[in-house]
């Protein structure tokens, strides 16, 4: 068995890297706190004798070796970033538990038939780059590398220049090598398990998503002489754009959702009215045909509400991902772990966007979630026992041995 | 009569002080930048033996002493800072023909009964601090210069912090002393003289105004995973805010007047529904009564839009101002100026705050307007007619001098 008590001291010993004031995590990928987790993180590995090897975007893999050399290595892991007020587990859980897995199957002697290979992706989050999966969307061919370098942040840095200033732009190929399967383990980020006293959730997909940016440009005028008729107030236009956002979503009930998450004015100053305002826009939803329908009519439909305001709109579809099923045979290994172990699961579809929604359209994949207080995420305020993190390291390691000896 | 060329010479070289690649400047009061446009105004009264004293707050008065040693000095000018994205001529050009009238005097050896003084107010356009015509309310009493110090800009610095880093954190005491006089020229920032062919504005008062600043407070919570029944969107309720004061805004017609101009969100990540917006909002109206009406009932209707919203508010208001008729004599000297040259002129009330509203709480004032390009200002866009600077420069004299030698 996975050793709970270790597991849950190197948890709160990567949380100290980036720790806020108020108990909860910032470790944006690709600053120099970022590089102080993946220092952290390779010490570990090394000091289990795994060698840790970087890719052109930053991905790391901890390989250990199997007993055949030709077979294909068992993934395993998920990513260390966090949001700018982020918690201690979103990704960190898979990370550390995963060296949990590794540091168990040492203790234990066990030499397991397949490789294993334990990953930290790249910029999971988006949070500073504005695309979400970056690192194995990259790995797994769904954007080129030279795209992604280009991506800025706020400030204006690349994400080329990022790896460069942090010394983790790779030398080896940001591209998928030949692997057998991949799991994923982290906490759900939403309600249902808490709800429902599941302690695991067998994760059989991922639900579809849209991301935009957009433009707003309107004029900047004088707040006190500017007559309402003359105004093309940029940030009264945003609002009817971010009321529309929110109203698609309700529309949709229980399983809807649409935010603005991200928002920025121009020139931002009290008495000047706004005449610039550029934003995120993002919606999700199980059913695929949903966000077809809406990456279809949406454009349309939010270019004339701004036009109506007098104002001019850019959006730009940054991506969809389609609703991603999850390999049978892989989730059967989370289902057959967790009803051996006696937990009570239940079968769930991902509302967060994974790492392993990218790795499943080249491997066999699965996900474990593992619940969290009040289903809270990307809050300062997210929450777990350190007996669910026990439980659900337990089922990653008898899917990943299962596997890897089959 | 004043030196129309010199004038614009003058005027264009202060415009390099912060210019900005779309043609228009960026001087933010208390900056470097704003430091270089103190030191060249400084060095300009110098060169015509005027000397330059600074106060507690950085207002900078240039003395010209009359013939009479006992007789109150008669004031005029206006502010060099400027928006993020302002205009060359919103503030500066009231300080620079200021200038001129001195430099006139010098050329025609006119010594006036009364001293003339020259004066340069600190923060008039309040958009680094939040707060508008700070160095003239200090200077009037209307705020204290401890209450000031203390007021932050976005990035935490405090007034006191700024005016010390640029060392404009005078020896003079902050408050007003005997004047008899204040006259300021401005640009309209509106589109009436221009509409109408007016060369001259008769500014008879100007329009009350209140602000706010608002923080209203949800729950960060990611996107993909929270339904729509528990999620706190601190955007989407600051929506609704921004559609509110547009709607009170247009409620009230052509004089109708509610912004939002500056807003942050927080986090501030794509995927995390927001849990906290800060932003500023703003009213005003030529009937004073307008404003405290508003003044009375936004809070309580604004605080339950927010509450629907499940999210909550803090509403600080930060100041009122009171509807502020000029002086009557001053105007009068204004108005037979502008008959005497054969400017067409009319009479108007001020949509802008200026200096000039504080300073008139204690002393007989008046403004002057000149025309700018489709009313436009706050915006890198203003423009006006080196003649229109000319002929507005040309009234400001009269009017001194007539109001020093009475
Ligand atoms: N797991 C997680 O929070 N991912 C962030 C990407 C997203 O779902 O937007
Ligand atoms: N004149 C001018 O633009 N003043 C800025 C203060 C204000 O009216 O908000």
């Amino acid at each position: 068995r996975i050793n709970g008590t270790r597991l849950w001291s190197t948890l709160m010993a990567m949380a100290e890297i980036g720790a806020t004031p108020k108990g909860g995590v910032k470790r944006l990928t690709l600053t120099e706190v970022d590089k102080a987790g993946r220092q952290r993180f390779t010490e570990w590995c090394e000091a289990l004798g795994l060698k840790v090897r970087v890719d052109a975007i930053g991905n790391m893999f901890a390989r250990r070796d199997g007993r055949d050399p030709t077979r294909k290595p068992v993934l395993l892991g998920s990513h260390l970033d966090s949001q700018p007020t982020g918690g201690k587990f979103d990704g960190a859980l898979g990370v550390i538990a995963g060296l949990e897995v590794m540091r168990t199957l040492n203790d234990l002697g066990i030499t397991t038939e397949a490789p294993i290979e334990l990953v930290n992706w790249t910029d999971e989050e988006g949070s500073r780059f504005g695309h979400s999966l970056m690192g194995s969307g990259v790995w797994a061919g769904v954007y080129t590398q030279d795209k992604v370098y280009g991506l800025k942040d706020l400030d204006g840095v690349t994400v080329g220049e990022a790896l460069d200033s942090i010394g983790y732009k790779g030398e080896h190929p940001a591209k998928p090598f030949p692997a057998d399967a991949y799991f994923e383990l982290h906490i759900e980020q939403g309600p249902f398990l808490e709800r429902e006293g599941k302690q695991i959730g067998i994760v059989t997909g991922a639900q579809a998503q849209v991301w935009y940016d957009a433009v707003i440009t309107g004029q900047d005028a004088h707040a006190g002489t500017t007559p309402p008729s003359t105004r093309k107030d940029a940030l009264v236009a945003a609002a009817r754009v971010i009321a529309k956002v929110d109203e698609m979503m309700r529309a949709r009930g229980d399983d809807g959702r649409g935010t603005v998450g991200r928002l920025q004015v121009f020139p931002n100053s009290c008495n000047v009215v706004p005449g610039e305002v550029r934003f995120s826009i993002e919606f999700r939803h199980p059913d695929g045909a949903e966000i077809e329908g809406i990456a279809k009519s949406f454009p349309a439909e939010v270019k004339a509400l701004v036009e109506e305001s007098g104002c001019s709109l850019e959006l730009k579809e940054l991506f969809v991902i389609a609703a991603q099923p999850f390999d049978k045979e892989c989730v059967d290994l989370v289902r057959q772990a967790a009803a051996r172990l006696g937990y009570p699961a239940r079968e769930i579809i991902s509302g967060a966007g994974h790492d392993a929604v990218y790795v499943a359209r080249l491997i066999p994949t699965a996900m474990i979630f593992t619940p969290c207080k009040d289903g809270l995420s990307h809050n300062e305020a997210e929450s777990i026992l350190p007996e669910e993190a026990e439980v659900g390291c337990q089922v990653l390691f008898e899917a990943v041995v299962a596997r890897a000896n089959r």
